[in-house]
């Protein structure tokens, strides 16, 4: 059984990632942390893991967990991961961070998230944690740095487009619609009931931190410059993402070339489901689940692709990716304790 | 036009109030205050009033506010008000107060609000704003307690039953169920969407600090001790209030009888609906108008009559009576605004 | 007085209606109609409506209505409505028809609509009426085409850009996100609560019938051809349209620009209002409003200009609207009744 | 591994255990039917279930299912079950029954269901199925009637009461909170989300179909008559219920002894929790999973106890708990697939 730890295991992403690790095959959980008044038993402060697990969650000790725990999860705000960080990659564990912090280079870095890098070394070491497109490099990696829910959604939306050189990288928008959780458990007027319920709003455009993070990736499957039109939006539901992404394709391609393009990109991917021609999927079908189903349409007049891409924020946009990324690294089965 | 001035006017009651005040035909607005940043454009800061109004909210400046206007509402927090009514008492200004610092007596306040109460003057003076019952009362009154909102529901749900002794005053029970901005606009976990949505719990049973109001009301009717059994709800919605009130008969009573004493003594409200025999109301009646409607049942067997009543909490509940009040006070006709 | 009569009285858009006529202060209600099992009073039907109006809701009857009324609504289907109004219209009554069946070309309405259009006279008499664009000629119709709910958001939020000749016509999305009330109050599983809540989806992406609604008036602004990319979404939220407008410019243009060009546009009218640069529009803002409310964001490298459009649909999407173009058609102060 | 058909696979209910017993490691399901328009893979029906299970739902056949399966679960509505319910008992299947169908007595039944009940020799058979009261009749049972919704979060709330003989039986009010998924998966306006959210209502009290069945159940607990003053509420959510339940105690205890005497009642359970006195329990507590969380406060001076108990309604108040009496029937861990 392999030794867990998870450090922040209270907010909704922490609690997500306990409640999968808890009824893990493979896993024994020894450590788990966070930022609370006192120790507290994990099943005291979320009752629904009751059965699950039995364990005090308790204040953050990093050397404590990690002289138990052979396997760290991060799942703390950006900027207070990379200082916890190296506590455990100098002594070989192998860890997964869930926040921001490894996700993009040192300045653009600096330049999104307002404070200079302080693990210079963790980030060269850091594998960008998206199976679909780079599992081999998972499978050694010693630091994930764990994708983004907005990135997650757009940039397996516009890979196979990107990836066989088919999409205009000078035009790509994405029109996003995410719920609350995605911005984390925190005391916010913005973020409550009253505010939220019956209402939309888009923010942050083009602003958003997740911005150079879906830029870089995109950029790389196509091997030249990709900026995307980035649209988030908020509304009123508790967990999940749908993206709408308008690519204009290079060539003419119709609907079905298009489905089919992206279920061979696809065949062999365990949380990823292509709908066939004329059907768009719905958020429902993955509330809860680490899948990723994604509608294509494409407006041949206008040479334009609409790829609507949804996931659940808090497992395939959080802890269940991260756990997909544990299962690869550990070489168990990719699936395990996710379906 | 009748001068009036907002206290507080950034709140969701506040909000409210200077929505309803906006388009009141006998009125004019003419200060807007509350505790923000800096002045800025109440039709800035609520784009839904645009139109409506156009007028800065200044920083809270009580002198000012007496100067400028005849009739103050205040909206603020429990324990502020009665620092700041004594400003306007003492210029001869009528004030309605939709905290509840002037609901209870002395030391029923001081044990409920952890606070020693500062103005035995004004509490003197202070009538309590349920028009329904103390209409005369209000009439004259230069200070009114405007009801706290799970007490309006549940004393208008039970008044004419007390009232003609008919209640068993050792046995009520309200369960009541209340939406999210009853609480209050604040920066709480505990009020944010992703844990209020998809969620449901009581809270605070015959601990809430509305249960002395709602007995002291009751009590006065009946003229002998009640003490309600008081279980309020969070529920996922954004504004509302259903309670269920169940009411052991002194005497067998069936629900057509019942029914005929409220109609009877509802008879020239306004703003008060009783259902036929038979009906139950849902909340959506009520969102977003002044009314309470009500549905009974009994069940003879039992001898347990059940009254359900629901409001809308900003306006019944708060902002609405407090014009309702406003309107008896100044002699307007009593609907003028409100429908 | 003006008196009015509203054909199918019941749905969501008669509802809401009947809630603005019973309050307005030129007009009085003489008949209400709905296909419903027997006559009811409209406010034992929908008890909200209590205090503003005392009236049964008959059994179809235009010929009745016609008597009676010299004003005519009909928010019926489509397909319904051009069988009815011709009774109307022959009479010489004024007639806003808020259906689609109006709206359109013969050919295009077709198309579209699945049926031959049955009323060539009142096609031909018919004007689009979406008062910021067409007033005048409002003003002397008998007879208003009253705009859909995703097309008075589109237009209004790309009219200033097609109006001065600033848009691309070649390249125009429209991510619209929708409430349910928009598809009417019907049974339909997808429409039900346990389907809708907690998910979100596109649909009918470009075979929305409310497309070609929004490209013959883009069309007529610009003209030229203009065919926008339609992607509706639905969301879980009762009442509101936010639609997100990627529209590409033909020469550049920052924000600052764009934002005086759509200030000026706009200046005189009473209900759409232009946010500040930096500043977009929340649903809240013009929920239970006639407001349309939006902010504009120019992503400048791409030459691409965002505007962030949003209505309540069943007031500036529906009922608002149509009694806006009553209140013009008849000479009223525009905001009569509405603010 | 178990052959299992589950009958009615594409309700709500019939969608949750199709989730349940996917994951099961003891189970292999055989069959699923359902009354759709034509075969289809249960997992393009709902796609959360890819990867979990790929298996074409039938058109509905008993015959075959029987010749398939060795336990068979009825997902049907009520009056259907008992057609169907003979053909696989007359073959020695065992048979989980997700209706009411043989949960009461024969002319109880008649009178609530408003049917003569068809099935005499499987009503005789029938063992109710809330393993916590019951769970030695259910280990040799062959047909189980699964209890309801309602009941299951009521019975549990108040069986330690009434088992140990201090409950007032003239004296029980149960007001429960539901979500709309309760009342399945049907095309029926009043469950539209345009009606349900942002309102709230009290229905069919007394009158619900789920009230002989509580009665009966807690009569056999307190070997004497109990009559529940039974209010169920429509809440806007999709899963869940939150009962309120107010006992009157036979003899003075405090909330200490009786939270002493329900964790003692129910220590051995794995799906029931009893929080510390001064905590209630959420319905997030529960969502998800099989549990039945309850918190309790008595108040002393009326002799009342206030037990307030949450579970969500699709698995421990429908597919959890069938799965939970498959488990005791075969001799599985009670837990398994459950936790």
């Amino acid at each position: 059984m392999l030794k867990v730890a998870v450090v922040g295991a209270t907010g909704y992403t922490g609690e997500e990632l306990v409640r999968i690790l808890a009824s893990h095959p493979k896993v024994k959980v020894v450590s788990l942390t966070a930022k609370i008044d006192a120790p507290e038993k994990i099943q005291d402060l979320y009752p629904s893991l009751l059965g699950k697990i039995d364990m005090t969650c308790e204040l953050p000790n990093a050397e404590k967990a990690a002289r138990l725990a052979d396997f760290i999860f991060l799942a703390l705000p950006h900027r207070v991961s990379m200082e916890i960080a190296p506590v455990f990659l100098k002594r070989k564990k192998k860890v997964i961070d869930l926040s921001a912090d490894y996700r993009l280079k040192k300045d653009v870095y600096a330049k999104w998230y307002g404070a200079a890098h302080k693990d210079a070394a963790g980030l060269k070491l850091a594998v960008y944690g998206l199976p679909e497109i780079n599992r081999n490099k998972i499978k050694t990696a010693r630091l994930i740095a764990n994708p983004g829910c907005y990135p997650t959604s757009i940039v397996l939306g516009a890979a196979p487009l990107f990836k066989n050189d088919a999409a205009d990288n000078g035009f790509v928008i994405a029109d996003s619609k995410s719920g609350v959780t995605g911005a984390g458990r925190r005391a916010d007027i913005a973020l409550g009931f009253g505010e939220v319920n019956e209402s939309l709003k888009a923010y942050k455009i083009n602003e958003h931190q997740h911005s150079p993070e879906i830029n870089q990736e995109l950029s790389k499957l196509a091997k030249k410059d990709v900026a995307v039109v980035f649209v988030p939006h908020l509304v009123p539901i508790s967990r999940g993402i749908l993206s709408t992404i308008y690519v204009r394709l290079k060539k003419p391609l119709g609907t079905a070339r298009v489905v089919e393009m992206y279920k061979k990109f696809y065949e062999n991917e365990p949380f990823v489901r292509v709908l066939e021609e004329g059907k768009l999927p719905q958020l429902k079908d993955v509330r809860g689940t680490n899948l990723c189903v994604m509608g294509i349409k494409v407006d041949a007049k206008k040479g334009l692709c609409i790829i609507v891409s949804t996931i659940d924020n808090l497992t395939k946009g959080a802890a269940g990716q991260a756990v997909q990324n544990m299962n690869i690294m550990c070489g168990f089965k990719e699936t395990e304790g996710l379906i």
